[in-house]
């Protein structure tokens, strides 16, 4: 997507370098700053410290992951042991996105199809590469089927501004273009649709506030900052029509785990009875379980991300203390929104409502 | 209530100085620094910019700032017309809380009725001092009604901590002592009822991470800040027992205005079955109207509280910048919770369930 003019994707091969590069997202919206994942360790670093977030775009690093522990220290990669022993480390990088297993095995398994060795380096970067562009092509897809649920409510305010709430960031930084949950948003916008996107902070990371906010600005997408508190109230005001989100694992039943608080936002959208859609590439279900809330592992992480807060103060990024050092906390990263409450999923097959069979009749491969 | 041994409140007459005192709560949890109120000026702009903050305690020091009209600039108060203009811009300073108006319109009436002018100042500090004391008393009498509440969850759970959310600070730094929603908790405390408190942070400006934590730490009460996304998450996990919050502004029907936010929990605790109480001294209650959503004005802040957050850094509290700086940011500062949500209010009179008939048998004066 453009930013100040230039194409750009968060993760991608450099030809010149023959390394694989990502724009660190801790550090928007204030510095833009690109790093090279040379080592497993690299990559797990990304991924558990949040440089690269978001389902799809985890996904992605994690399928070159296996690219990079094949070439790593002197191409210790050649030995299959190693090699799968490291692509388990990766996929113990962060438990509850669903893309991470599916990008590693699918490379993983690419590559063991191949011998000798230089083929087999070879295959596993192509197939990293495929996954990024068929990410990329899901993700367009996935605007071009939500673009009418805008369009309708569009037509019914007569042109007015089609208030949208998103939570988190599930744009093109936590995927390769588009987004998910942004997609039909973007799609929409480059239509002439008139958009407007309510952009909850989305604490304690702040990837609304940070990510989200800035992804719309440099498209010139009209939005507005709100804490993750006030969604509610702008709901009962008649201040949202429609809710969209990513998610980073759902199940077969329609049950969608995303970022913590999402779950808060969907009470609120049934209770005022506000469509709430959840953007997804077929990638992020895991086929094998149903019930979300018993099954979908929920990541906890250092409490310190919720203790200090980090901006931009005298021109550098710092961490500042919030609360009192001496207090206990408790940061999940996710929460789970059962499928009843949910008005249907947004797909790169078409939409669908949140129940097993209506996934199914667009996955029907995927029937047991 | 206790600061390190020491009895504080959060607003005082001090006698020797002959003046009012209030907590900076601006500063907590990092530093305790004690401003004097030695103007009409100074009580807006520390009611205003939340020097002071929380319904009761907003109440109190209207209900001061009228002895310090009285009193303030040569004793310009002395004449009657400009005492009712600066009652006004008092009960001006903020919008939702009730207990402004009410405690500006006490201490006015108690003072016209007094001449010459030395009675009048007298009896404003007289009236200003009897709603401190009473706020203090009905804190204490809303302790003793909502403890069984929490005495009973702990019997069926035979002793195991019982968990309890709060929103927001509604605290004795809210309050005068022992605070509203956090009066049972005190009260359980004292009485050795095992109890654990969630810590809604309550963004965007952190007065359950910095003024709720901070209380409960300095009393000794076992707590864990959360971020205001992670409450429907426990809840639907088993680890909420109980909600208590306070309130700005409740309608004689049940409405609750609270700090934004609590809708949305008290839309996942009906979701989970949780017994969600809003704590309330009667001088809250507003008996002129009924519908919360319609009729309680919502203040709406400087978008700045959400664009930078306050912390410690380097020892010295500071502001951060987190979003990009041209994006819009909304801050809406309350929400109502429909009574059809609340399970029941603690008041100083007692505990009833959340409708227009229950709350009249408590006040039986305020029938229409």
């Amino acid at each position: 997507m453009k930013v100040d003019g230039k194409d750009m994707r968060p993760i991608w091969f450099d030809l010149t370098s023959k390394t694989v590069q990502v724009i660190d997202q801790r550090a928007l919206p204030h510095k833009l700053i690109i790093k090279n994942l040379n080592t497993v360790d690299d990559t797990i670093y990304a991924i558990k410290e949040m440089v690269v977030r978001g389902a799809p775009l985890i996904g992605a690093t994690g399928a070159f992951g296996v690219y990079i522990s094949l070439v790593q220290k002197d191409n210790k990669g050649a030995d299959n042991e190693y090699l799968v022993s490291e692509c388990k480390r990766l996929k113990n990088a962060r438990p509850t996105a669903m893309n991470l297993f599916w990008g590693v095995d699918r490379v993983l398994s690419a590559a063991l199809q191949h011998e000798p060795y230089e083929k087999r380096v070879k295959a596993a970067l192509d197939e990293a590469l495929a996954i990024t562009e068929e990410e990329a092509i899901n993700c367009r897809k996935i605007g071009e089927y939500g673009m009418p649920i805008i369009e309708g409510i569009s037509r019914k305010k007569n042109g007015e501004p089609v208030n949208i709430l998103t939570h988190c960031n599930a744009g093109w930084l936590a995927c390769i273009e588009y987004g998910t949950a942004t997609a039909p948003i973007y799609t929409a916008f480059d239509n002439n649709i008139n958009v407007h996107v309510w952009v909850d902070e989305t604490r304690p990371l702040n990837q609304g506030s940070r990510l989200t906010a800035w992804e719309l600005g440099k498209y010139g997408v009209n939005h507005t900052i709100i804490t993750d508190n006030a969604g509610g109230h702008i709901m009962q005001h008649g201040m949202v029509d429609l809710v969209i989100v990513g998610t980073d694992r759902t199940t077969r039943a329609g049950d969608a785990a995303n970022k913590i608080g999402t779950y808060l936002k969907a009470l609120a959208a049934k209770d005022n009875d506000i469509p709430f859609y959840v953007a997804l590439p077929s990638s992020t279900f895991d086929w094998d379980i149903t019930d979300g809330i018993a099954d979908i592992p929920i990541e906890e992480r250092d409490p310190d991300e919720i203790r200090y807060v980090q901006g931009l103060f005298n021109g550098k990024i710092e961490k500042m203390l919030v609360p009192p050092l001496d207090s206990n906390a408790a940061n999940h990263a996710f929460d789970v929104t059962p499928a009843r409450l949910i008005t249907g999923f947004i797909t790169e097959k078409g939409v669908c409502r949140a129940n097993q069979q209506d996934i199914m009749s667009l996955f029907p491969d995927k029937k047991k």
